[in-house]
């Protein structure tokens, strides 16, 4: 059993070189990351230069030989995107090697195909490193946390948003600014869209709730709002009422009964929440994840720490090598996985209608500056029996006066219906504004 | 390998109740929950009053009829206690079964001896829920983060401390009337003095570094310092000085060196440490826990949630179940260890000298209220090449000034001998109290 087990990299990028850089340097680190000896490695362009300690003759621009490579036994998915890493990964499968991929984008769209093929073919496909960076989230949803049910699961999942909304927050920056800022810093891209219009975080709560509540579901349905049109008005009048806006990810157990299809009804979605100060993901700032984790017999857990970054994503890479590796040193040929590491669906989970969704919820409406208003709004919700948690009047100006409202938990459905009548008063002007609230 | 997997339980009382609990309901946990049957409970008293779901033809008085059972296949003791707990994992180990336990007091004193029994016999001893309750902890040391080079572990681990200086700190209260309503409330025992004086503590940060770090040391030579003694001055000056006061359990990789026997130095203690506002464990209250990991290349994260109770300490020992069931499902009758899971040592650690232990650190001086005492201060302190972050002088009283000194990080054995040129002073009647500081 001392034979070192061979890794086979697909991309050599940030995440890439955070692995090699581990595996090349065991010492202080678990044992079995000595056992590890990297092969092969996928580039895009060999011409270029790299650091001394990766060989040349290890390199090619062709990821088949990666993965054909007989000495090669786990292949190591880092190269993003859709295609090809789909196809390579799905090649890898076939070719009887586990997988370790750092692809959320693959995995929440593809995640049940692959899944499929794995198991087919005996072998793992591991995640970690998609949701959360070095979090260690993906291995205590499938293994240390199985014994419970799980009611919700939610969290700040996104580094990049969190970081312009933390600025946002301690600064009262506008947003557009905050963007420019953080793209100089490298920590937006230049086209930001996946980051601030919440795709990314969809992505990420897609395969957290897969695990969680053991089924997939449509990931292209997840509602999902970023913080691209947020104004930096809510962000300070969230503050002033004790809150902190932070763009969550939620999926969470719906209150109704499974079907009779036996499909668990889940609510999932992505917005800008207002986030009360003593809750445990307000003080989560920067390019920090947390994620939370509710159940039975649980209670709350969560994991905190950072959401990107090489080496923190390589960390977690290094840990699903590992988790491989570990059960490869047992000796074992048999083609039958552990069910706790392969993480398998083991129900059907559907989305539920979105006006279904409960929240408590910020609303920001523009009136006339007249002394009726409040009362007539705290009517509309009244009659649909919805309560109002706090209506507060802000400062007026020219445009008329600022009422912000935080309601009780309310689903969508009355919440819209209450909305339509409120916007049909003669003294509203506008409703600027509306996100969740926990 | 649809067969079930035996349970037998040494114990059945508020944990193993709780075990019992989830193993009997596994609609919406992992599915693996429901391959688990429990066979055999030894407790204590036959006939005493239970819960109409436990049949009592599977209970029994004599626990190695539990361990002989031969539908047991793995045995969880939840007994707590060093005696005769240590005796009866190391039965069940020499009868070839894998054992859950919750007893830290047994693992961190015992440890070394039940892991080398365990992989002599090809046995898993798994311990997720003798450290943090429901906090996933142990398995992401072990696995999640063994690509990192560890350089710090620091935690709150202990719930009734943290519950009882959540209230000093928010109430102002004094230490003893915290503790007798704390001890109505259940949340301290009759006899608390292994909570309060942090020898709880120090058990589970003895278990937290031998797998960070990957040896144990002498448990019984951890410095180990309670909140017993703790003043609500201190508590009270901290919070006007923007920190909070929480008993802290720390392992650190020392600045030296290995030696020369390869043996790592460590730094591990136990003590109130005042923790910046801002720092993400002082957010951490009331019997919550939270363990940061500091390491390369993952950078800082923390595992936050309940540290006992029934449920979430059950949640801790079904996790290590599935995961031994998951590797029994594989058909696996190799009596090779899966070498993450099994956790053993891979190397020698040791504890550095205390006069080594480098830290920030809080100092409360009783002196007479004259002009020039601080500058004295100052002077010993600069003469000494220790850095002072601040000195404010509190309100004076009949008993003279209380100074407060909060210094930057120096070794122990430097403070000492300023402390000791200080107490010399004639201006100065008491050091009254001295506590770390992140």
């Amino acid at each position: 059993m001392d034979e070192n087990i061979g890794i086979g990299l697909l991309g050599l990028g940030t995440v890439g070189s955070g692995v090699v850089k581990i595996i090349q340097t065991p010492n202080g680190r678990n044992p079995l990351v000595g056992k590890l000896s990297i092969k092969r490695i996928a580039v895009r362009d060999l011409t270029k230069q790299r650091e001394a300690s990766i060989p040349q003759s290890i390199l090619t621009e062709r990821p088949d030989e990666v993965i054909d490579d007989p000495s090669v036994q786990i292949v190591i998915e880092v190269m993003g995107g859709i295609e090809p890493a789909r196809t390579l990964i799905l090649r890898a499968i076939k070719a009887g090697k586990s997988v370790v991929t750092a692809n959320k984008a693959v995995i929440a769209r593809h995640g049940e195909e692959i899944a499929i093929a794995a198991k087919e073919a005996g072998v793992y496909v591991l995640i970690e490193a998609a949701v959360g960076g070095g979090i260690p989230i993906i291995e205590p949803l499938k293994q240390s946390l199985g014994g419970n049910k799980i009611s919700r699961v939610s969290g700040i999942i996104n580094g990049t948003t969190n970081y312009i909304l933390t600025r946002m927050d301690k600064e009262g920056a506008d947003y557009s600014d905050v963007l420019k800022d953080a793209q100089e810093l490298g920590y937006a891209e230049s086209d930001p869209a996946a980051d601030v219009e919440g795709l990314d975080a969809a992505d990420k709560i897609a395969i957290l709730s897969g695990l969680a509540f053991g089924g997939a579901i449509n990931r292209d349905k997840i509602p999902t709002k970023g913080i691209n049109s947020l104004n930096n008005r809510d962000v300070n009048y969230a503050k002033r009422l004790g809150y902190v806006v932070k763009l969550l990810a939620i999926s969470e157990r719906h209150s109704k009964k499974q079907n009779k299809n036996d499909s668990l009804p889940l609510s999932l979605w992505v917005e800008p929440t207002l986030v009360p100060e003593k809750h445990p993901l307000s003080s989560v700032n920067d390019v920090n994840n947390a994620i939370l984790i509710e159940g039975s017999p649980i209670g709350q857990v969560m994991f905190y720490g950072p959401g990107a970054g090489s080496g923190p994503t390589a960390s977690a890479v290094v840990a699903d090598i590992l988790n491989i590796a570990g059960i490869q040193m047992m000796g074992l040929h048999s083609s039958i996985l552990d069910p706790l590491l392969s993480g398998s669906s083991w129900r059907k989970c559907h989305l539920a209608e979105e006006a279904e969704i409960n929240q408590k919820n910020y609303l920001r409406l523009i009136a006339e500056d007249t002394p009726g208003v409040i009362g007539k709004i705290g009517t509309i919700f009244g009659q649909r029996d919805i309560s109002i948690e706090s209506i507060v009047q802000f400062d007026a100006s020219e445009e008329g006066a600022e009422i912000v409202v935080i309601t009780h938990k309310v689903n969508k459905g009355k919440l819209k219906a209450a909305l339509l009548a409120i916007s049909n008063l003669s003294e509203i002007k506008d409703i600027a504004s509306h996100m969740g609230c926990l």
